[in-house]
C-alpha cells in the first residue's frame, strides 16, 4: 500500500529520531513506504527543514547511490542555556545540602526529562567528532552515560570500583582518589572496549578530577583514545586537580554549611 | 508565523515522542503552532492514525475543555517477539559463557538501541496500570531502569549496596542472597521515594530472586505499592523461589561448563 505523504512524515520523523547518526539510505524509505524516490527526498527536505526551525537537529544529505540521510540531534544554545540556568537553581534549593558539604542530587539524576535534556546537551558538544563509546563510572555516571549514548548512538561501558563474576576478565588501574587521598582500583571488562576505540568520558561529579583520571589511565590501558571529558556538575577544589581538560555543565561555586546554602551556576560548557 | 500542516506533523510528532503519558492540551500546539485547534484536531487524528498503523503506540483523545492528547508507546506483540529471539539467539552465543555458569551480558546492557527496545517491550506490559516510579537495584539493573523510565516518563531509583555519603539518609533492608545463602544489606535515601508510590521492579538477571524480594521488602518499608516485577533474563533455578510473581524477557534454560553451551529461550513474558 502506498502511503501519503502526511504519514511518511509522521513515520519518518520517528525512524530518524529512533536512529541518530545513522546513515539511512532513500532506498530504504522508498521501501518502506512504497514510494518514489523522488517523493522521499521531497519529504526529507521538509523533515530537514522542520528540524533546523525547531533546532531538533541536523539532518545532512548525502548525495549519490551509496547516499542517503543522517539525522544528527542538537540543541539551540540558548535552549541549552536556559535549561541549564532552570537547573542551575534548583540545585541551589537548600535541602539538598548533605552533610560534610555534598548535594544530593540522585533524584535529578532519575528523572527522564532531565536525562534526555542533558544527554542531549553534552552529545552536542562533540558534534562532528567521531566518538565510539561512552565510558562512565558506576554507579551515578550511568544514567548520564546511557542518556549521552543514546543521543550519540554508541555503546557506554561502565567501569567499577567493585567487579563482579559476571564481567568476566578485566583490565584494572589503580587511581588516587582526590576528595580521600587514597589509592582506589577501579577496572572495566576486557571485552568491552576494541583497542583504537575513540572515547567519551562523562560523570555526575568532578571535585579533584582523581577518578577521571583514572578513566582516562584505564583508556591508556585499552590503547583507545580520549575524545573529551564531560561531567554533570564539578565542585569548587583546592589546589592542583588531576584533570584540566574537562567541560562541566554545572558549577557548584560554594556550599556554606553554616547557613545551610549552595551556589550553584553554569559551568565552563557555555564559556568556551 | 503560522505553520503548515506537513511542518506541524513533524514537529508534533517529535514532541509527543518526547512527552509519553503526559497530557497536552489543544491550546498548547494550536499556540506553538498558531493555528486553528480544528487544524491541529486534524493533525493529531492523521498522527493517531499513522502511530497506529506502525504500531508506534496509541494516541488517546480526552474531549473537552481540560482535553487533549496523551501518548503511550507500545509494540506490537510480534514485534516484541521478534526482537527477544533474536536477542535470545544473541545470548546464547558460546563466547558468553563466564567461569561459574555466569552469562556475559554487559556489552548488550550498555547498547542504545537494545536498551530502548527492552524499555519498549517492558513498559508496554504495563499499560493501564498506575506507575509512579520504576526501582533497580545498582549497577547494572540501572540502564534497564532508564529505558523503562523513558517511555514511562516516571523517575526511577537505585538501590545500593553500598550506600556513599552523596545519598542522604537511607533505608535499609537485610535479604538473603539466593546465589550465595549469605545475609545481606541494601539502601534506599529516604527521599526518593514517596509514601504510596506505586512501584515497577526491573533488574537485568535474577536466579534466586533474593535481590528483588530485598526491593519488595523496601517498597514496604516506604508504605509503598509494587505494581509489578519484571527482569531482563532469568536463570533456571532448583529450590523454591523468594519470588514467584514476575515476568522475564527471556529465559536461561541451560548453561553447560563443559560443552560451553548456553541456551536461552524467551521468557515468560510471551506465555501469559
Amino acid at each position: 500500500m502506498k502511503t501519503r505523504r502526511s504519514e511518511r512524515l509522521i513515520d519518518m520523523t520517528h525512524y530518524l529520531l529512533e536512529h541518530p547518526h545513522e546513515l539511512i539510505s532513500l532506498t530504504f524509505f522508498a521501501k518502506r513506504y512504497e514510494s518514489a524516490k523522488s517523493s522521499i527526498s521531497e519529504d526529507l527536505a521538509i523533515v530537514k527543514k522542520t528540524f533546523q526551525q525547531r533546532g531538533t537537529g541536523i539532518l545532512d544529505t548525502l548525495p549519490g547511490a551509496a547516499g542517503g540521510v543522517i539525522f544528527v540531534p542538537t540543541i539551540r544554545p540558548e535552549d541549552a542555556r536556559n535549561y541549564i540556568e532552570d537547573l542551575a537553581a534548583r540545585l541551589s534549593e537548600q535541602d539538598r545540602l548533605l552533610p560534610g558539604g555534598y548535594v544530593y542530587l540522585s533524584d535529578l539524576l532519575g528523572e527522564p526529562e532531565l536525562l534526555k535534556q542533558v544527554g542531549r546537551i553534552i552529545a552536542a558538544k562533540y558534534l562532528g567528532k567521531r566518538v565510539d563509546a561512552v565510558m562512565t563510572v558506576a554507579t551515578k555516571g550511568v544514567p548520564i552515560a546511557q542518556a549521552v549514548s543514546y543521543y550519540l548512538n554508541v555503546p557506554f561501558v561502565i567501569v567499577r570500583r567493585d567487579s563482579k563474576i559476571t564481567e568476566g576478565s578485566t583490565v584494572s588501574v589503580n587511581y588516587v582518589s582526590g576528595s580521600s587521598e587514597r589509592i582506589e582500583k577501579m577496572e572495566l571488562s576486557k571485552r568491552s572496549l576494541k583497542r583504537g576505540s575513540r572515547v567519551l568520558v562523562v560523570d555526575d561529579f568532578m571535585k579533584g578530577g582523581g577518578t577521571i583520571n583514572g578513566m582516562e589511565g584505564l583508556i591508556e590501558e585499552f590503547e583507545a583514545e580520549l575524545v573529551g571529558v564531560t561531567v554533570f556538575a564539578e565542585a569548587k577544589f583546592k589546589g592542583k586537580r588531576a584533570v584540566t581538560d574537562y567541560t562541566s555543565l554545572l558549577f557548584v561555586e560554594d556550599v556554606n554549611t553554616q547557613t545551610k546554602t549552595i551556589s550553584v551556576v553554569p559551568g565552563n560548557y557555555f564559556s568556551e
